[in-house]
């Protein structure tokens, strides 16, 4: 939407200016800081419906499913993102609804990828008129950012999605959900078939909270496919297709270690931070990100604790190859697995009880009865900036235009005990430690540590962290020094030059608005 | 409550009397066929609430516990009867409730055993005022059949339990849930400890739904205890006790096969009659009940299945070790377990990953998107009594007096191809088929056969099973006939006289009322 003079604009906590509404959105709330919200709602509850003793749930095409399951204009429709760059989903359904002609539907799936290009042709024909979700990537958050969306997408967090959905603030009419083996009454798993992707930890959650739920899979096993990450008793129809998803865009390959001197160093220095920090002790908990240095990172702690005879009661989140080897190495007891990042931890989940697969509700939903985040010692995050106030974007880049998802980065940094981000001074010549981010994705309160190839930064909320790391000789500096160093090199940056147009809303994982993401010129 | 003139009694549609209203339980529908009530509602939601980083869920004591939870006057707390006859955790948390001068409330365990009888204290001294169960053994039983409530107990199946707290037709404000092993946040299991009872089945509905869920142990595992059967997403407050029940009391110990030559008589016909019926074809599945002549028939199946080499899809329900061997065998694929048995079904789920606890939702709850008895092929069930339009008791003695439970009766019996009541023709000088049974757990329309040791009567509503039993030579006579047979030994039964009052409300699985029980004189 436009904005227009009447649209009331208040600081939030952390100094963003945020809407207290948005035409077709609806009333706002401002972030408050990180646990300040409190919920008082009951849980929403889906329709109930029956299926009856000798009813088939089997149907013949996707048009089918979307007629039989109700949709109909100004509805919402959901889908996971499990099967990332690979996923023939969502553009299949989406044709199949605008062949049929319905309008006005807001998508939300748990995140969406650069395969969803699609998407702007649907947007044009007035299928798509709002999208909810963790993340955008390539020409569909371009066109985003450039303002092709009346009404501003919501940028959620994994926690914050569940939230979300079990709120009863996003409900979902039909959830269309790929999967890799299934029966014909609806028990599925990630872990079997050819367009495996491990844990379904994303969908657990609309498959539990949709009204309608229909399974899309291209491989019928026989009843019952249990043990099942979905199960019948939510699952309304199940369809077989030809393929479900490119095998090669699901899951990548194993993975390398970074050969990266300056990635090298940066996990030199996190790893010595996590040594130092206090939290380092049997029994501690952990999870890292995918990026060069947080898997450098992995591989320096596993040395540590072969070395110190410690291990980790759990490691949560992404899941990698990694972390499965340090499971059957018997250094990590447990895996907690919302989304299986490559082909060790897709195929390990379907073998080692011990890696557990959890939804993305009791990964980091806030407002359950304690989710896993919460157990949380230590996180390993990435940033794209980070400010002087430790405030992190992880989701728009140095043009200001949509290229990221909030994943589970302001979750995990709520919850864990120590959140640690890993990144460069520097970028090309772009600087990493900034005034103010672009977007905040993360508040700084939550955030404890900066590590850079340049230094560590604490936040001064942390005089004991800090006390450690100078006791350990590690290389502390101030914030507002690391950004110095960045800006001796780069200069300061140029100020993105945004319209008034705001394309996006980035909610905090309670729900709360933490910030807004506005047209690029 | 005594009957009042004004309460109106209607025949429902198998001609039982049922109230369309009884004080304390409001406005009541009557049965009217198996499939024949639609739900319209949402599911219910209980109230959301977050526990924090770093908070504890660890409390000292039962009474912490209770003040904490919250728990008032006139509230609804619930249990699971996993524990049988060695449960502790009743008993203790009503002394605690009583202590604290709680008074009014309604009990809601999924069943009650003779070891509750303190519950008839708890009734005097006003802190129990209405009861709902699937059934009710001992002491306590005699007190409700007596009249010791003022409102009616409300007997509910396992399914429609699930059902009624989904539909919020039953809302439990807190659950207090005995587990065998637990972790300090909640996450638990019913397999491992001294305590140990296999599948949490009845549990899972409570942990899921209860506005605060307290587990109580005596076996504090290291965090994460996963996989778990109640997560710590659903779990509020954890304590431990010195224990939580007897052992002895939890657990049989291995089966012993029966010698009575009636009951192996009755399982050979039973055993013919599923050979001929056309459902015994490799794929099969079936439910067993645990009586001697119900594990009977199981050996003789499996050595046709053998014979014939005809392997079944799964077998449901309470889980004996005969399945389970079955299971080891290859001779079943899965087994869908909502209450262990014995010592071997408690064991193996813990350790067999196609031996799947289930809850009593996915079981048999019929206003879910299908519930595993849908997919029952061959259920074997118990009678006290048959009545000659086949409807079944399995609640009250030949005094009238309530001795038993609903169970998944009525539930398996709907959703099975084949409903096969076992029951000897006559039980010490009393006839099992009888003009009209004492009281209706399962409706006729729902049995399509009765074996006896004196013959199978089967019901005319199958003329398929009639055809196919007579040319397989089977013992078939009409219901009628087998009740002659009965009453040429015994004589007609002489008829129970009961008051007035009402003392229990007999709910079909949809939550219509299809039978009543009166106080006996």
């Amino acid at each position: 939407m436009l904005m227009k003079e009447e649209t009331k604009l208040l600081k939030n906590k952390i100094g963003r200016e945020v809407p207290e509404h948005i035409e077709g959105l609806g009333e706002l709330k401002a972030y408050n800081g990180p646990f300040d919200f409190q919920p008082e709602k009951r849980k929403f509850g889906r329709k109930i419906s029956q299926v009856l003793p000798g009813e088939s749930k089997l149907l013949n095409s996707i048009e089918d499913a979307v007629v039989k399951s109700g949709l109909k204009d100004g509805m919402t429709i959901s889908f996971h993102h499990h099967f990332r760059e690979g996923d023939f989903i969502l553009n299949m359904v989406l044709d199949v609804i605008a062949k049929l002609g319905i309008k006005n539907l807001t998508l939300a799936p748990s995140s969406l990828n650069g395969v969803h290009e699609p998407v702007i042709e649907h947007i044009k024909n007035g299928v798509v008129a709002k999208i909810i979700t963790s993340g955008v990537r390539g020409p569909l958050a371009e066109a985003i950012s450039n303002g092709i969306l009346d009404t501003p997408i919501i940028i959620r967090s994994h926690g914050g999605r569940a939230r979300a959905i079990e709120a009863g603030d996003s409900q979902i009419d039909v959830a269309f959900l790929g999967v890799p083996c299934c029966d014909e009454y609806g028990n599925a798993n990630g872990y079997s078939g050819e367009s495996f992707c491990g844990s379904l930890g994303y969908a657990k959650v609309d498959a539990e909270l949709a009204d309608k739920v229909v399974l899309i899979t291209d491989n019928i096993v026989e009843y019952p496919n249990v043990p099942a990450s979905i199960v019948q008793t939510d699952v309304d129809y199940v369809i077989k297709v030809e393929a479900i998803g490119d095998p090669k865009g699901i899951v990548s390959g194993a993975t390398r270690y970074t050969k990266n001197p300056r990635e090298l160093l940066i996990a030199k220095y996190a790893a010595a931070a996590i040594e130092a920090s206090g939290y380092f002790v049997p029994g501690f908990s952990m999870q890292c990100g995918t990026g060069g240095a947080s898997l450098a990172v992995a591989r320096f702690i596993r040395e540590k604790m072969i070395e110190k005879d410690i291990k980790a009661s759990f490691a949560l989140g992404g899941i990698t190859g990694q972390f499965v080897e340090m499971l059957e190495e018997g250094l990590i007891s447990k895996l907690f697995d919302t989304q299986s990042f490559d082909l060790t931890a897709a195929k390990s989940i379907g073998e080692n009880p011990n890696h557990y697969e959890i939804s993305a509700s009791f990964y980091a939903n806030p407002h359950n009865k304690g989710c896993a985040v919460n157990k949380l010692d230590i996180v390993m995050l990435s940033a794209l900036e980070v400010d002087t106030d430790f405030n992190v974007n992880v989701i728009t880049g140095s043009d200001g235009v949509i290229r990221g998802a909030s994943g589970g980065h302001c979750d995990t940094a709520a919850g864990a005990k120590l959140a640690m981000i890993v990144c460069p001074l520097i970028r090309g010549r772009i600087p990493t430690i900034v005034d103010k981010v672009n977007t905040v994705i993360t508040p700084g309160e939550t955030i404890d540590v900066v590590v850079t190839d340049r230094g560590i930064a604490v936040n001064p909320l942390r005089q004991d962290l800090i006390e450690r790391f100078k006791k350990a000789k590690l290389p502390v500096f101030t914030i507002e020094e690391l950004k110095e160093k960045a800006e001796s090199v780069t200069g300061k940056a140029k100020p993105i030059e945004y319209g008034d147009k705001i394309v996006g809303i980035v909610e905090y994982r309670d729900g709360t608005i933490i910030d807004v993401i506005r047209q690029v010129k």
